[in-house]
């Protein structure tokens, strides 16, 4: 007679654990620890203690219960008072005797900032969390619950730590159709259809996530979406998740769409210089706060990719924006105005443009727009430098947009870990004010004193069981958090606490997975869009190989414009002989990257359009060393998936699966990828393979008729748009 | 001090049973049963016996072993042969001696039936579920466990059961973008773009649900499909969800677009005569089966609604049907082909028209063709009279299609069971032979022999964690499986299955919950279509009240062509002196139906159009009536929702919440179905209203200016189709 323990076990209620697996619980696991570890924490964790009742205060009191009594498996007591040593005692200076005798130095850590420390009152040994407001007391609950979670010490505790950005904001490309532009998780966690009467339970594990790694508003709805939000019909909706996510210090932001007015609200035109526009949003905005007192406001995307905006008037983006900004003004909203705009005549370099429609506006802002600018010049590349607009608006609030999802890096089906490449941004010096004057410190005032300060990600967050697609890609939402609160945090603490609160602190598993996060993002660039290419992607959904792509709208969509690629050499010219886009950075980078032989070799040929037989630092001709950072990219990628079977015994079943089938996906393409560009750009320059290269398996005619028809993320945001009924005499 | 146990519980790793609640369980919960009445089963179930190990006995093992540990709270043991008293055996007489020996009554089970009966052998009492085939055995395996989920006695088993119709398949309106045309619970549960590398664990939770009701087929895709799915890319994507489906005796069918040979398979035609066509779709069938070895075939949706057809090149449905059959016979699959035409050209009366193309085709189509007939002659309407072609195809085998999801009875959001309409519907009595002609008896191959048998639902299923956008949903998909498997069975009984199973058996709980789900469907009928009225939906996506629409693209796609309310009355004249459509069906019904005195009132406007002062059986004229009928339906919705509200106690938090929320939506809808139908109908017939009838609170105008431009279930099947890449000489 056998028995099938497992089996049994699982149907023995405890299926909860392998359920567990399917990635939901996030970073916020609370599984049991090991016993003596437990036994470690128990005697500093008897009870949670708090005195304050407000809506925050009782989320706070629940997540460290839960937190406590899973990572402890014992029931933790709760009270209003401390009765025992080991108490966890939160709360501000208002609501807690205690902790306004301590006398605690709260004073530099602002409205959100949190102090965790180690203290004895009455003769008791206790844990105090405290802050200025309910919510920079929540975060620190968390922060409390994550040193468990990563088995630090929390007997002599002293910490404290304050967000260095003042908005850190999802941004959600969702349609209200529940389709999401550049999605790859599913589709929309926001049911507009259900609400207002039904909020799913799904907004508060939302709520919590987001918390947990200190994000504080959300914009619901896609940059590109439709009027319709901004009804009121809509706005019930809005205000319904609002009202689910305000305890979690969490406010809405809406998307405006510059044509509203028209849309919506049966006016002949948008011109933000009209009375009656200008009228008609304050009336608007007047209507939002009713219904979501702490509205956040308004995310702006105008004259960009078809989308009407100021310059349809002939009016400038300050002009557009600041209606905006004074119909929110007397409501403390702010407008985040997106910098992301190309014109409608191709000019003779895209990736100019931003910087030559905004610089000279710098100072025509009023103090609650915030410039919204993407990492870089062009589009969420694998790797591009900074835009170059980042020190050059010392009178703009200028804040940062980046690409949690995937759309330029594989979707979920690539492990791509961002945190590398958002530490290489932020730590990219702009020399604006001389060396150090990094976009860090640009992003978070410190350089120039912005009123506001603000962090932008580009959600990758759907109805997937696992909200990302992809177990790792959680570790980008992470990643995107922990950035905003510190913009010099860096990549390797992030990449393993997350990987701590993730799955496991044992070192055979932390280690190698550690190591194989922070390699990723290089590894992508190397079999996808090496030494400084970029935008090579098939125009059908962004997902496979296209150098050769020419046929697209406009000139600036085909990867050919961004290749150069021709017999004489590869790369886009961007010195004093091309260009000239260099000449937007401040010295000494404008001299730098003016010259090939100067500028980084991971940059070459997006600065430069060099020879194939360009000498490179590896003493190989460029030609060779292109082919041979493919080739490069591919053998990452295998060495990646191989390490991963590896570690199997350190992984329950479905998270270990996903990853590896994903893993094989990945290697597949990496090797299109590798075959494709190689087929294109041998073509081109007509050279041969170097000596022991594996010839691609397919003619290149091959490669240029693969499609991908069914590619996720091409939700379309738009629908015909009907003003909502008014009542009719009867 | 207080302590807040639920909360601690949850964190201690029981949230299982909190998160168990979002209804992803369906009705396979296994929950333990209360301790006096798992006490009783114990010794009734101490071990899984069975020697066999194809892959369909070892997921029957699992699933016992996971049913009764779960339900019973203990180990259950497992073995190959019986050690002790309460052992329950399963198997067939070829892997089974004991059964063998037992000499058991398969022989007239057929190859899926089951029979479950206590034994004594070797002096122990045990239970043994057996059946010819190891299918067979899991369908007994799934019932036995029911047993014991509904609190029934296992002592004394002697229960034999096989289904009466062969083929029970879900039809998936899934496109391969993952959205769902008139799905309301989220987006594709088939994820087409990770296959086949990565198979998601859901699928097997899928097939359990579906081989637990007897479902043995699904069609993965839209009958609106893209040929797309039929290249090898795709095909080896069905394969990988085949190989998951198999063990649980579940086959794959796909749609087979009939322009595929000019789309995939660059032939400049798709006539079913011409002899290229025919040798490319035998090639095609051939491809399949070498990925799909038990490929179960096509359904077809031709010249309907704009797809492709036979009709295209002059041919007849049979011409086309009978080349598909040809392709698939050799291998043993079958071609449904749906009987849902409409031509071009408008006719006196749509629902006349499948009929008349399909009747004279009778005896026509080739063995392994089945028609697939929607159950009414509409497009599953709240209520329609059965399809004339039931009883009117002796000579051609007769399946009946039904629509799960409801896209015409208020989406996920309504609460409507649909168990007692297709019980209403399996019971008509066509008089094709005489009296007792049951649409059930064509159905089930016992009227006319049919070669071939089957009964297909549009599934509701979808990503949402409740599969089907609702609880109560589920209801339908098991009704669905259940009257497949027996289309005599009664609605009430598997309401109260379901309910026990989904629930609770507790009579406090059950019986109002059973009363109110065989209610729903004629509460839904009255608040939407009562008296016989049909297609009164807006156009834009099916869900409110539109009865003024007369603009749609064709005239019958009008809410006015179908209730053709004038100033002298309302209704459709289908008798003789109208399109007398009546005279399609057998007599008596053709006369009983041609007279208004003689027709049912539920279905009067169906088939006559009355004056609006029609004296009604209940002495009422029709316009009061009428206007009762839609005060009713609001009535028996707010009772719903009260009674609802009364049984918070014997529900958990997260299912109680959905539901309650749905039936305040319903309860605004049911309103605004009355008052909009009432205020445009009284502008039709100026009759005042009936004393103490309340006016409707807006204008007409107002009612006729709604809209849903983001109503779910719109998602569009097709996409540019580029043929697949072929390999271009090096």
């Amino acid at each position: 007679m056998k028995f099938l323990p497992l089996l049994a076990l699982a149907a023995l209620g405890l299926t909860a654990a392998a359920r567990a697996d399917d990635g939901y619980d996030l970073w916020l696991r609370y599984h049991p620890l090991e016993k003596p570890l437990a036994a470690r924490y128990a005697p500093a964790a008897t009870e949670v203690v708090s005195a304050a009742h407000s809506a925050t205060a009782d989320v706070t009191r629940a997540e460290l219960v839960k937190g406590l009594s899973g990572l402890l498996a014992k029931k933790v007591a709760v009270g209003e008072s401390v009765h025992q040593a080991g108490a966890v005692l939160f709360g501000t200076p208002e609501n807690s005797a205690t902790i306004k005798n301590l006398n605690l130095p709260l004073g530099q850590l602002g409205p959100e900032g949190y102090l965790i420390r180690s203290a004895v009152v009455g003769g008791k040994k206790l844990t105090v969390i405290a802050g200025n407001s309910d919510v920079g007391v929540l975060y620190g609950a968390y922060r409390f619950l994550k040193l468990i979670q990563t088995h630090e010490a929390i007997d002599k505790l002293d910490i404290a730590s304050a967000p260095k950005v003042k908005l850190r904001l999802l941004n959600h490309w969702d349609n209200l159709d529940a389709t999401i532009e550049r999605g790859y998780a599913g589709s929309s966690i926001f049911k507009w259809w259900e609400l207002p009467e039904h909020v799913s339970p799904r907004m508060v594990d939302y709520a919590r996530a987001n918390a947990s790694i200190g994000i504080n508003g959300t914009v619901l709805i896609n940059v590109n979406a439709s009027s319709l939000v901004l009804t009121q019909e809509y706005l019930q909706k809005a205000a319904a998740l609002a009202d689910t996510f305000r305890p979690y210090g969490i406010k809405v932001y809406l998307v405006a769409r510059f044509s509203a007015p028209i849309e919506i609200g049966g006016l002949k035109t948008a011109d933000p210089l009209d009375p009656q526009v200008r009228e008609w949003w304050k009336h608007k905005a007047d209507e939002i706060y009713h219904y979501i007192p702490d509205f956040g406001g308004f995310l702006i995307k105008a004259n960009s990719e078809g989308q009407p905006g100021p310059g349809d008037y002939g009016r400038t983006h300050a002009e557009g924006a600041n209606m905006f900004a004074e119909a929110l003004a007397p409501h403390g909203g702010v407008v985040m105005w997106r910098a992301f705009v190309y014109s409608h005549e191709v000019p003779d370099d895209r990736i100019k443009q931003a910087y030559n429609e905004f610089k000279p506006l710098d100072g025509k802002f009023l103090p609650n727009v915030i410039l919204q600018v993407k990492n870089g010049p062009l589009d969420f590349q694998p790797r591009e430098p900074f835009s170059a607009l980042f020190g050059a608006t010392p009178a703009t609030n200028t804040g940062l947009e980046v690409q949690i999802t995937k759309e330029y890096l594989g979707f979920n089906t690539h492990l791509v870990y961002l945190g590398t490449m958002w530490q290489e941004l932020l730590g990219s010096d702009t020399f604006a004010k001389g060396p150090g004057s990094t976009v860090a410190k640009v992003i978070d005032g410190s350089m120039f004193g912005y009123k506001q300060t603000m962090m932008a990600g580009v959600s990758n967050i759907g109805s997937d069981r696992n909200w990302s697609g992809s177990i790792f890609d959680q570790a980008n939402w992470y990643a995107f958090g922990r950035l905003a609160w510190d913009p010099e945090a860096k990549a390797d603490v992030i990449a393993s606490d997350w990987v701590k609160q993730t799955f496991t602190s044992n070192p055979a598993f932390l280690k190698p997975v550690t190591a194989l996060m922070m390699g990723s993002r290089e590894t992508a660039v190397d079999y996808m869009t090496p030494l400084g290419l970029a935008h090579q992607m098939g125009t059908s959904g962004h997902y496979g190989p296209g150098p050769w792509v020419d046929s697209a709208g406009r000139a600036d969509w085909n990867p050919v414009y961004y290749n150069r690629a021709d017999k004489s050499g590869i790369g886009f010219e961007r010195g004093p002989s091309g260009s000239n886009a260099v000449a937007q950075y401040f010295p000494p980078l404008s001299t730098i990257w003016a010259k090939p032989e100067t500028t980084p070799e991971n940059l070459l040929l997006w600065f430069h359009h060099v020879p194939w037989n360009y000498a490179m630092k590896s003493g190989r001709p460029l030609w060779d060393e292109l082919v041979g950072r493919y080739d490069q990219g591919v053998a990452n990628v295998d060495a990646m998936a191989a390490e991963w079977l590896n570690l199997k015994p350190y992984v329950d079943d479905e998270r270990f699966a996903l990853t590896a089938d994903y893993l094989t996906i990945q290697k597949r393409d990496a090797r299109l990828w590798r075959d494709a560009s190689i087929a294109y750009f041998q073509s081109v320059s007509g050279l041969p393979l170097p000596a022991g290269v594996k010839k691609p398996p397919h003619s290149l005619g091959f490669y240029e008729q693969l499609e991908w028809p069914y590619a996720p993320g091409q939700g379309a945001p738009g629908r015909k748009i009907k003003p909502p009924p008014v009542e009719v005499a009867q």
